[in-house]
């Protein structure tokens, strides 16, 4: 007889729930999204979804409909009832007994959450303190997958340093980004940050976070930094969906600027909100 | 309100199972093992059992008891009743809302199934093809985590392919090991395969491999391998839990020997069949 065991219980593999034989447990075969809204309006949701469905077509998940998604995302915000919602789904190729292949009639498995966004003024006013960490990630950081183990192992790392985010540095020295968010350094009048052809996730906020830089006069290069850069640099943020600009101002041991958010990073901040009207 | 949604229905967070905010799913956030009987006997449990808790340590899960995890995979497997079986088992760190660090209090999940193991004789006798694909896997491979997206698409390219293996080649053009084996050259009387500094598993069926080559006389060669010499070795083979050694006869496009499983690799067979009895 096949079984299962789940809390010292045992019984027939055949009574499990599906989800137990999720593959996005066994194996992270999965593909996730994060949006937010802003004020009652889900923010990017199109360019969200466009990434969904490059992500989706990167590990070959074919029979997801991204309208459907659409509509589910609307159908559950709709129902929370939240201002400032954090919205995450994600789709994984479906629940079946455990086999990397996997049969062709695996029926995708569709996951998703609506919850109400802390209050992150304080780490928008004071800034957060970030610490570096090997990149311990596998190669196909372009795509947004549920294989998330080294960025927990690398935000544990940073929590018991007193830190709010690690920041990745690959085998050549280069910072990559965030364990979950895009990084960026201000050094005079540049706004820089590394390029979409290192091993990283094309970020949405990356996107309008340039475009804010733009419109504040910065000139943008798209570069990868170097810890010793981001230490010496003028003015070091983070960028992510649910907190949009937020400051650095303590990296590993080193205090950035006088230790308070930069002037052009609170620039930053206050553009970015014009977006999100 | 916070909600989910599942398969199109909205419903209050609080109302989900816990196994829906399993760390496993969200982030791969877990290890796990697998072991098989031979004959109604669990081979090699002890040596399963204490990589798994290396697995445990290197992520940091520290409230899981070895003890209790083997008399769990006795028990289901006493209750299986079946001689030839294949025991999956996994721990993850715990289930809640979805948060890289996650609180203090989580609580592990465990998971185990215990299924029949398919007749592997036509493998066996008659061999398999492999073809190569990048090693696009993290950099704790020493590691057996649930992070496992990166081979279930090499072994998809694979099967794709008509090839039932997939063989990971890093960046340095050197063979690591299979997307869910261990990959051996025998070149002469020298039997070769990766050496544990590679980015692999400590693969416990290697070890016993390794045992088995030095009983009929070959010389072990700790070293990486290219697809270029494998495609010249006199034999080819995998090795893995549930088959033990499995013949290669095609890599890529090149037809290994004379297309049959080798004299030594059929040796190998045979005395692997002597840890089993």
């Amino acid at each position: 007889m096949h079984v299962a065991m789940i809390q010292g219980k045992v019984l027939p593999i055949e009574e499990l729930e599906p989800v137990y034989l999720d593959r996005g447990i066994f194996f992270g075969d999965g593909v996730y999204e994060v949006v937010r809204s802003y004020n009652g309006k889900i923010f990017a949701l199109e360019e969200h979804l466009q990434r969904f469905a490059r992500s989706l077509a990167a590990i070959q998940i074919t029979d997801a409909d991204i309208d459907q998604i659409r509509a589910s995302v609307q159908k559950a915000f709709d129902a929370a009832d939240i201002v400032n919602a954090k919205i995450y789904f994600h789709i994984t190729r479906g629940s079946g007994l455990r086999d990397h292949v996997g049969d062709a009639g695996l029926k995708p498995n569709f996951f998703l959450t609506v919850t109400e966004l802390p209050d992150y003024t304080q780490e928008k006013t004071k800034g957060i303190a970030v610490s570096t960490h090997p990149d311990w990630r596998w190669k196909r950081c372009d795509v947004k997958s549920l294989n998330l183990l080294a960025n927990v192992l690398a935000r544990q790392d940073a929590s018991r340093k007193g830190c709010a985010e690690a920041i990745f540095v690959d085998d050549a020295g280069l910072i990559t980004e965030g364990a979950g968010s895009a990084f960026f350094a201000i050094i005079g009048k540049t706004l820089q940050t590394a390029p979409l052809t290192a091993n990283i996730l094309p970020s949405i906020t990356r996107q309008y976070v340039l475009t804010a830089g733009q419109n504040i006069g910065l000139e943008v290069l798209e570069k990868s930094l170097t810890p010793q850069q981001s230490r010496c640099a003028d003015e070091l943020f983070i960028a992510v969906t649910t907190k949009d600009v937020v400051p650095v101002v303590r990296f590993d041991d080193e205090i950035i600027g006088d230790g308070k958010p930069g002037k052009h990073t609170k620039l930053l901040i206050q553009e970015f909100q014009k977006f999100v009207i």
